[in-house]
C-alpha cells in the first residue's frame, strides 16, 4: 500500500445522471472526495460556489490553464471546464480517493496524461431515454436540447476510452455498480 | 455485450480460505459457476467426486494433458492438479462466469495462455495466521506443514501476476470485496 488514494473519473452525457450517482456514492463513502471542477457559466439558482462548481470568469479561467493549474478542461456547450490539479493531489496524498465528475473530453485528457485512475462511462438505457430526461429538465432550449444529444453521441462513441461502463437505468443498481467498481480498484493490484 | 460470460482465477497459498469465499460467493450468484478440477490426489473422507474436484489416476491425467484439454496444470506437493478446458468454454458460451480455484502456477499458464480473465490472489493478514490456519486443520503432518508454508512464501511473491489481492482477514469483507470485483469486471469494457 503506497499511502496514495485513487482517482475515479466519471464522464457521460449531459443528463445522464452523473451527479445524483456520485452523489448518492459520495454519501455513503467517507474515504472517497469529490473534485470540485472551476466553470465559466453562470450558477443555476440552486448551485452554491465552491460546491458543486466554482464559479470563475474567462480572465481567471485562462489564467489556471495559462499557470498549467488545471488536471484537465474542456469546453463544453461554448462553457469552460476543468479540474484543479493541487486539490486532487493533496486529498490523494492525505489517503483518501477522489472521483472527477468531468466530459469525455476531459476524460481523455486524463488518460493522455498517463495518471493512474479508473475510468466509468455511465451510458443511457437508450438515446430516447436520454432525451427524455433532458426534456424534463426543462432547462434547455428545443435547439441546446437537440446540441446535447448530438454531443451524447459523440461522447457514447467513445467507449472505448473507458475501463468500465455503468448503464444508469435503476438507479440503486447503478450505485451498487459505481461502489463494486471503486471497492474493486481497491483491492487492484498497482505494479 | 458479447454473451460470453467472464472468467474468474482465485488463487492463494493453501489455508487461505479460498474454497470458503469462493462457495458463499457462488451461494448467492446464480451466474457464477464453479470450474471443477481435476486431481490425483485421495479424496478426503468428506469429498464427493465431480463436487469440488473430479479424482483420477496418473493415467488418466496424463491423457487429458497429452490431448490437450486442459486448460492449465500443476503439481502441487506431489499432486497433479488441473481444469478441463471443455467445461470452462461451454459454460462461458452459456452466458454463464465462471471461477476457477486454482495454485499460483496454474494462474500463470491461464495468464500465458492470453485467456481473457480476472485474476484475484487471495492472501492472509500475515504468514503467523496462515500458519495457524494450516495447524489447526491437523491434515498435515509438521515437514507437509513446513512443505506448505516455504510454497505460500513463494506464490505471495508472484503478486505482481495478479490483477487484484483480496486480504482474508475478516471473512465477510472478504466475500464482499470479491463480489465486487466480479461486479465490476461485468461492467468492465473489453476492447
Amino acid at each position: 500500500m503506497s499511502g496514495s488514494g485513487l482517482v475515479l473519473v466519471v464522464a457521460g452525457p449531459s443528463g445522464v445522471g452523473k451527479s445524483t450517482l456520485l452523489n448518492r456514492l459520495l454519501k455513503t463513502d467517507p474515504r472517497l472526495k469529490f473534485s470540485v471542477s472551476m466553470t465559466t457559466r453562470e450558477p443555476r439558482p440552486d448551485e452554491v460556489d465552491g460546491q458543486a462548481y466554482c464559479f470563475v470568469d474567462g480572465r481567471e479561467f485562462e489564467r489556471a490553464v495559462s499557470a498549467g493549474e488545471l488536471l484537465e478542461h474542456a469546453l463544453v456547450h461554448g462553457h469552460r471546464y476543468g479540474t484543479p490539479r493541487r486539490p486532487v493531489a493533496e486529498q490523494q496524498a492525505a489517503g483518501f480517493d477522489i472521483c472527477l465528475d468531468i466530459d469525455v473530453q476531459g476524460a481523455r485528457q486524463v488518460r493522455d496524461s498517463g495518471a493512474d485512475a479508473a475510468f466509468v462511462l455511465i451510458v443511457p438505457p437508450s438515446m430516447a431515454v436520454l432525451e427524455e430526461r433532458l426534456r424534463k429538465r426543462h432547462t434547455e432550449s428545443p435547439e441546446e436540447l437537440a446540441r446535447r444529444l448530438e454531443t451524447a453521441r459523440v461522447e457514447l462513441a467513445q467507449r472505448d476510452l473507458f475501463d468500465y461502463e455503468v448503464v444508469n437505468e435503476q438507479r440503486g443498481r447503478a450505485v451498487a455498480e459505481l461502489r463494486a467498481i471503486l471497492t474493486a480498484e481497491r483491492c487492484r493490484i498497482r505494479s
